[in-house]
């Protein structure tokens, strides 16, 4: 492990001095923030998350807000999902493309209301993508970065301290669906998302000076339940099959390749944005896609921050663009995006670290 | 300082396995890759910059290439500095804005042929900028990233082992000009350039299979000279008044404000991007500029991941966005980007991680 260096072009979040206080140990970057990977006890932090409730700092998922007469025409043009029957107050899972079709975003889309909406972002940055848009289409929209930052409540027993804060009114909320509230005089979005598969709350806080107040808010409401500090896991996102734009995509990937062609609607209108390619590649096929690999061996492996390469009869036939070992299932498993010849079943070898694994291609999500 | 955790988000550089070799111990992600910050010891690293020669790996300053018909073009939308006289084998230090003027990256352009520029960038994303701004106004231009990854070799000795590699013509290239080469069989381009006023060169690697032979070759000519590791100094930088992208600009900050005026041509065509804005800007002044600040006191401040606000009678007047203790100067020292009210002499607070600190506002660069 090596040492991240102090610099201004990587920001703290608002949650950073709280995270700090509950001894966070590593962390990565993302849309040029810190975010904590890690406070020293893989396995407990794992399966709090699993059986329990797990308090991260997610304020990397930064905000794109699109304000002002033309930001729903904005929105559509961005995003190759069909948003005409979007309502206010729900959010709606949209890959974002550029003129080719690859995907260069997967935000989840907000509607705060008609002329105001947050495209919540993974690590790229669409402030510059939106900007360039809107200017050169002469729309009349703002493109901004406001002052939100979002905290996660995952896991089984999120629901229950998300609704001792909040309020009941918060079991109703359907998924990605979020309601405009205080928490005391805290302004928040709380809305039913994250990213894990085992159910909770992203929290938006809407004024970055009362991180610490707000995550002890959670801290101490939670502690009948258990909860305690977490972050995206590794090894339960594997499990649940959620992608990482950026980690399991490349520069050409589409969102066909990435188990994300639900969230396509080819009946969008002619002037949003790789449409016309994403047509295309529906009607031919895409050349890869994404399925599950299950490594033979039972001794866990330790990822880099490189692919790996994944070979069949000495032929290189994509990569294994993740890999962990589960502590569910004993067994390393990862995410292959190889070629559409590759079919689950299908034994393959991939190079780790200089050593060949062998391991046989199977469905997703793992668990 | 924490620990950063694996992810194929964060890419290696094709000089990974040498820098591990050297014993790196810290790094910082830029344009989602990893750089060295530290081999361990400050104080060697950067007095071999100052006497001798060092060795970086500053592949993450990654190539946006523009390829075709129109690259010329499109290069000159993008940067509002004059590159009408721009020959080949010339590089030029170029700010690019968005449509308000605002600045969005500031990378060397190297012309390679007619049709053939790459934009060295800083640590923004700017192929998704150039690709929106390409395909928008319909420009025939392939927007990509080649395999391309360079290493420097800066300080006062540089020089010497470079000519000792590549040949007697790098003691003539000027400033920013390159030449396409081999170095025994592995192919690129050399150019006078590098981010330290101490001299030197980058070599940019055309094959990223042969990072770790090159980077060997120069270790091993280097030796007369004693040659180490290093990276983009820290101290040296901010002693020789040059602004990071990022570090020491906001969502705001344009040219004028971090002393980038003199790269702005004011009278390139209507269609650059952000002129008419800076055309505004140079006619009414900048609102903010960038000076020097010599902190009181001699016990050394260690930098953090946030700016720290600057005060005058109570007010907050700007902020310091970068600190470090000076080995020549034996003060702390840092970049003001304050209000254009204040001046030279002036005296300020700053607020460093909950203690004021006195200092006095300074000519750029310190030395």
């Amino acid at each position: 492990m090596f040492s991240i260096s102090p610099s201004a072009r990587l920001r703290p979040s608002p949650f950073f001095d709280a995270t700090v206080a509950e001894g966070v140990r590593a962390f990565t970057t993302y849309n040029h923030m810190l975010m904590p990977t890690s406070y020293g006890d893989p396995q407990a932090e794992y399966w709090r998350l699993i059986n329990g409730v797990s308090q991260w700092d997610v304020a990397v998922e930064r905000q794109v807000q699109l304000k002002g007469p033309d930001a729903a025409v904005l929105a559509q043009i961005l995003a190759p999902r069909d948003l005409s029957r979007q309502k206010v107050g729900q959010g709606k899972y949209v890959p974002l493309c550029n003129h080719h079709g690859v995907l260069i975003n997967d935000p989840i889309c907000l509607k705060l209301a008609d002329d105001l909406f947050w495209l919540s972002i993974a690590d790229s940055n669409i402030w510059f993508w939106a900007q360039a848009i809107a200017a050169e289409r002469g729309l009349n929209v703002e493109v901004s970065e406001p002052d939100v930052s979002p905290m996660a409540i995952q896991g089984p027993k999120a629901e229950d301290v998300v609704a001792h804060v909040c309020g009941d009114f918060v079991r109703d909320l359907k998924y990605f669906w979020f309601s405009e509230t205080t928490i005391g005089d805290i302004p928040v979005v709380v809305q039913r998302s994250g990213w894990s598969k085992q159910g909770g709350f992203e929290i938006y806080l809407r004024d970055g000076s009362r991180g610490t107040e707000l995550w002890n808010i959670f801290k101490e409401a939670g502690q009948p339940w258990g909860i305690g500090p977490g972050n995206p896991n590794w090894c339960e996102r594997i499990e649940s099959g959620l992608v990482s734009y950026g980690g399991d995509s490349d520069t050409t990937t589409n969102p066909f390749e990435v188990r994300m062609g639900k969230y396509v609607d080819l009946d969008v209108p002619d002037d949003t944005i790789g449409i016309q390619a994403l047509r295309q590649i529906a009607a031919t096929g895409a050349k890869r896609h994404t399925l599950g690999l299950v490594l033979e061996g039972d001794t866990p492996i330790a990822p880099g921050f490189s692919w790996n390469p994944i070979m069949q009869n000495g032929r290189k036939m994509g990569d294994l663009t993740n890999v962990v070992f589960s502590f569910r299932l004993k067994k390393n498993i990862g995410f292959a995006l190889v070629s559409a010849d590759l079919a689950i079943g299908d034994v393959v070898q991939c190079q780790i670290g200089g050593t060949s694994h062998q391991g046989r291609l199977t469905d997703l999500p793992f668990l």
